[in-house]
């Protein structure tokens, strides 16, 4: 990212996750609403979060509100189901699909985990046999993504399902992490929280969904005997989520119909196909992504090591992201986030660079 | 703060840390102005804040910005200071002034830390010889904060720096909570970055000086060979601050006079003079405080159990907090909060009641 800001030319940014559309226009009235607020509405909400914030997020997973946590965003969310997985009497082992989402990595460590590398599917799906193989009493937690950074797969429920008993015979938990569940080009999508299992935790937030990776609101739903540990930890670790975010976010959820979401996957597709067409022209390997907004590609003779990505940056003025910061599954790949307006540009450039 | 609420009678809150005046002015108009925003401007911040707010804190600090990381709230200050103390080659101990922040206490116990408690003097000063013995090649961290959170104390300078120089020969770090730098009424308040020890971080926000509790943007400085370590711990578990609040206090920061400080601080004397009378006139002992909000008081013969704060919720219709929470040091006392603009009733009550 720092070597695509400091290039020469015009480069494309398709490395950061950053939504560029517009935000629902209700976050920003619900913004302006709260800043008329009395001084009381300045200070901490509860800490597990608003109300009405708990009320919306849980009616929309069909959960108790007493689950559920807001959390500063989903990496928040993150951090506290896994702290909660890494916790006596559970094991070390933290299992991760490969590729995996690098702040999994990062949480993990900090967290004391032990990573345990679970390769996926070549179509990023979950590789059962291997993953519930690799679930052993050392284990503490299962980590999922779905729709998945970076591969746009989207987990089949009965996966998860057969993942959560394997993990209950070890006394394991599952995180189900669905940040994108918004961007779903199937129609099929449907949240872990629907198996009703005892040992899975949901963790999602608004971030992607509402354009607002900024404000920092996101949410984690436990079962119920692991959320007061949760509850504590979060008030420790930050007491709670920001007011005015928090505000803002349930004002958006009531007033922003479902056309503003459909519009934004619309949008998406269109770009995925467009993208993909080049990557089609020039011969490369890739997946269509079933949800998300990312696609992961290999070029032929063309890995994706930083080297290569710099080289793209430089002579094609695009710049992915290399294969390697997701774990070692897919280094000779290059993620490319859609998040641009520029995609058609990127296309060409990308066309014109690989049939040179 | 449950038992208040669910009382019969009419009660006077003085239980919550909550300010309940206006925020600065600016405060809502930033908010306003944030809500204008292009789609970018509800991205990702920086992680360790944005570049303008760093520049606002690190200039009032007159330290290096690179320092300094925005924080969600000084409470994840707090969080990233002790878990810096907390990591090897350092011991475990904690050393905490009693009475002690009950947070302080939680924080250090989520981190693996052991508390060790040592008294302050009567008037809630530091026993420097006593604080200092304690420290030993066990010792992670002194915790200390000032102005003081129950007894209103502002510490010597002179006693951080020895404190500081003891614990640098023990390989241990010192933080220093200065949250409540804004209420000195001494006016002799001095940062303990002043001292420049390469083994002290301080810890400050804005929730209570802009009366914005809920907006959860603090900071911590660090010594420049731990500042890494925070950074990431900070990322991995937040990403970053949420971005309206911070961009709300950047504003209010460059518009905010003098002249709104010293009145909040004019306003907070005049009530702690007025309360502390009524503790004259019932022959109560407390120490008037140098800096802060808070009034710890002693009644003869009516020990500050939870029971007898129970008490004085139902028979007086006045709510303060147990000392029990703040440690082993003062559990006689109770700790009145003078965020109320019904000190005066307060005040009125508390006499008849101890008058009786």
């Amino acid at each position: 990212m720092q070597y695509a800001a400091a290039a020469d030319g015009d480069v494309i940014d398709m490395v950061s996750g950053n939504p560029d559309w517009e935000p629902p226009e209700a976050i920003r009235e619900g913004l302006r609403a709260y800043a008329d607020g009395s001084p009381e509405t300045f200070q901490y909400p509860p800490s597990d979060g608003l109300v009405d914030l708990k009320k919306e997020f849980s009616g929309r997973q069909n959960v108790d509100p007493n689950r559920l946590i807001v959390t500063n965003g989903t990496g928040e969310a993150n951090y506290l189901a896994m702290a909660c997985g890494l916790t006596a009497p559970r094991g070390d082992d933290v299992i991760l699909i490969d590729p995996v989402y690098p702040y999994y990595l990062g949480k993990s460590s900090l967290l004391g985990g032990n990573p345990v590398l679970v390769e996926a599917n070549h179509d990023g799906s979950l590789d059962l046999e291997a993953t519930c193989d690799a679930i052993t009493d050392d284990t503490a937690v299962v980590m999922l993504n779905t729709p998945n950074n970076p591969t746009g797969a989207i987990y089949d429920l009965n996966a998860i399902a057969e993942i959560s008993e394997t993990a209950a015979a070890h006394d394991a938990l599952v995180v189900v992490d669905e940040v994108y569940d918004q961007f779903d080009f199937t129609g099929n999508f449907e949240s872990a929280l629907t198996l009703e299992a005892d040992n899975i935790i949901v963790t999602g937030g608004v971030s992607k969904s509402m354009a607002i990776t900024g404000f920092r609101v996101g949410y984690a739903v436990f079962p119920p005997d692991l959320v007061d540990a949760a509850k504590t930890r979060h008030m420790l670790v930050n007491v709670t989520t920001s007011r005015p975010a928090q505000r803002a976010v349930v004002d958006a959820y009531r007033a922003t119909d479902s056309e503003y979401y459909a519009g934004v996957c619309e949008r998406l597709e269109s770009r995925i196909e467009r993208f993909t067409e080049s990557l089609d022209a020039v011969g490369a390997d890739y997946t269509f992504p079933d949800g998300g907004f990312y696609v992961l590609a290999r070029f032929d003779g063309f890995a994706g090591t930083m080297e290569n990505v710099k080289i793209l940056i430089d002579e094609a003025g695009v710049a992915g992201m290399p294969g390697a910061s997701f774990g070692t599954a897919r280094e000779e790949w290059i993620r490319f986030a859609l998040v641009t307006p520029r995609v058609g540009a990127a296309t060409q450039r990308l066309t014109d660079y690989f049939s040179e």
